[in-house]
């Protein structure tokens, strides 16, 4: 209700109505704190959704340099576990993963609570934060995918898969301990934002996947020496790096959830982060190999972004 | 103005300027209402304009889901008429389309104002607004420009499409009734968001075009048996449902039109409908056809999104 | 701190405490504007870094549109030269670029300040305003990048390309007039949001491109009558012509820097603009040479996308 000048003068005018005049004004106060709250907490949404539906892109970017960078013959089977990470993660993720993650009450290894998303929304969680979460968990997959390609039997793919994203991210990401100054024989390390859980947890994923598996055949000949099996479309692979580029504007600066707490610096870190890798890779192949490739800065580029993740959250955090 | 208490103490001290205070303070009320009611505006405009950007982007994914699914030698066409659906209604949703749908005074079958945007925008309507109608208007013309694919006259085609997005889709879209407890031998029927005015006119109106002009040449050989005919990309049928997932995030939780009213549920929910009828489909055509395909799970992939449109609208609505 | 009617009521009650009633209320007051600013400012944040996002977008659409329209040969070239446009334009514009542009104290030529965001935010500008203006920076490189396609050695390439992101595109939008009446003999000319700015030195800067290497080795026959030279892929093509149109809703939209100012209106003038010119150009073409070609016409939506910047911006601001 409106502020009616009408309606306050009698109660200011005596000082008989002071009660009736402080709550008059009381009421008008809560009610404009009240929109304010939820125009806030709009925002706050929207600034999340939006970051979840980049983070999601990063999937197009995964499939896209999984797809440059095979052989053509094995685009299919590359194509079909790129998108199985995300339709078999949003099931296994909804069923059990948030859950696991972040269920309460909990122990230190695992949280029970929320299967299936029951009883939810919570007091501390709305739906957008689980679309946030579920888009961080089958990007961990997304990593690992490019790590075994050409060499796994899909079945065994969607498994691991699903267990991925349904358990193995649950659980890391569920660790309370995110930041420990005596780790590391006491130099300190922080877990911020997805640069543990899910690019540590993808990329080990991916060292045993190939590990297992070995090399792909024909990678190396007889002799034991390095065989290089071109991918079929360099326009794809940087197409996929792009993509992934695009998406990690909602996965470094989303991850404060709230845009109230973030104002660009992260995104500009992240940006710097990976130019800088790119010409660093660009110039150190150039001067081992002798040639210029845009593969190689592909890769420079995409390192640079998974390597700055904690660093430019935790700048952000101490500015 | 901002609130100065030397300006205020005076008009509170005596009870002769009650009048003065009271206008005072509720003037001060006023100017913040009026700043929090912009500020409000703003987040559900920026809602709704970035929404209507991720609707526009499902026709990058038509574009290239089609690309993906033709033979080499007819992606020059169909690049075409992908693009013409886009920029051709365009113009027609602007010139006739618009005024169809939501012009007043109108009867039950068309409006007629706001032709060329006359007189807009309304006291009900933005640009914003028109913007995502348009968004709107278009995925209808995409959803059947694959149903008609590889045996379309170009000129036919451009006729049809600024006629289906200027005219038909505007036509159903004013169609008042979106609710209604009696239809379908009183079960009832609910409309909402693109579920029928998009998904069903873009279905039938590719149903008749395929039905027309029957099977392209050679899909089925003098027996009378199918012959498959392959599309020449399966990355690029992969590139393009991926994108119309990420631009179903615009379509879906976007049809609220402001972010006030809806919080990421309809975005989870519209996540787990694509992914459990990807998994679905995947499994079924395992079970019939003994393979598995990644085609096909992008087919079950769409069809679960496309299906679940008014429901999960609903859902929220009644939440 | 909330209103709270029991501490408030006793200092209205009396006259003695109308000070202290006056100061409790424009805390109050106080309180309130802080937060809602807060909140504001948070609208405007999202606004821009999300335009941002979708204004680098636009290098995706570069990257394909190069590749698409190359022959197959060259992609590899193209490819890294677009990469190199954003990764050693963000290193260049962070370190030179930025301070060039927006630095004071400056004279009319060049500014002197923030190299490498030293003193960096300041009270006119944030990280968001850096990250947008970087992303306008490497688009001006990315046009020209296809005017000197498939003749330019990548060094070359790569010294022009840092040039002219932190130096010559920092020099020309620090230039203060950006409207005057008197220019072009007295009809006056207005510089708004890249028209000039990142689409005139772009296109300038291929230009003299084009003229200093001249056409490409068969462009021309031995009589001098002119070879197509096909690009490899329609479809990449249409991809990275959509993927601008896309990105085209930060450049223009975007440029008011905040949503407070912008509606819609700048978004939907932009859409019709390209749809008007892709449809001129297909019938234009088709007069002249007789049929239906959709790299035409991702070249006349383009084009009027690059038409409209300035007249779509003035028209909002005249509003």
């Amino acid at each position: 209700m409106a502020c009616s000048a009408s309606d306050l003068a009698p109660l200011l005018s005596t000082t008989v109505n002071s009660t009736e005049a402080a709550t008059y004004l009381c009421s008008q106060f809560g009610s404009i704190a009240n929109q304010l709250s939820d125009t806030t907490y709009a925002v706050n949404n929207t600034y999340l959704l939006f970051s979840a539906y980049l983070v999601f892109a990063m999937q197009l970017g995964f499939a896209m340099l999984c797809a440059g960078s095979v052989r053509a013959k094995n685009t299919m089977n590359i194509m079909l576990t790129n998108v199985l990470d995300a339709a078999a993660g949003g099931l296994s993720y909804y069923l059990f993963g948030y859950a696991f993650s972040f269920g309460s009450p909990s122990n230190g290894f695992i949280g029970r609570h929320f299967f299936g998303l029951r009883e939810f929304p919570s007091s501390q969680a709305d739906y957008s934060f689980f679309l946030y979460q579920w888009a961080f968990a089958i990007a961990a997959a997304g990593i690992t995918s490019g790590s075994i390609a050409e060499r796994t039997q899909f079945v065994a793919y969607l498994i691991y898969s699903s267990f991925l994203t349904g358990f193995v991210y649950p659980v890391v990401s569920h660790c309370p301990v995110k930041s420990d100054n005596n780790l590391l024989f006491g130099s300190g390390a922080i877990d911020f934002a997805g640069s543990g859980v899910v690019h540590m947890v993808g990329g080990i994923a991916g060292l045993w996947g190939a590990l297992i598996e070995g090399p792909r055949i024909g990678r190396f000949d007889r002799s034991g020496r390095s065989v290089v099996l071109r991918g079929h479309s360099v326009s794809l692979v940087v197409l996929g790096s792009f993509l992934l580029w695009f998406g990690w504007y909602g996965f470094n600066p989303g991850s404060f959830l709230t845009i109230l707490k973030s104002y660009g610096r992260t995104a500009v870190t992240t940006t710097l982060a990976g130019c800088t890798a790119a010409l660093t890779t660009l110039f150190g192949k150039r001067l081992l190999v002798g040639h210029w490739n845009v593969l190689d800065v592909c890769n420079g580029l995409l390192g640079g972004f998974a390597a700055i993740i904690a660093g430019c959250l935790i700048q952000e955090d101490s500015a």
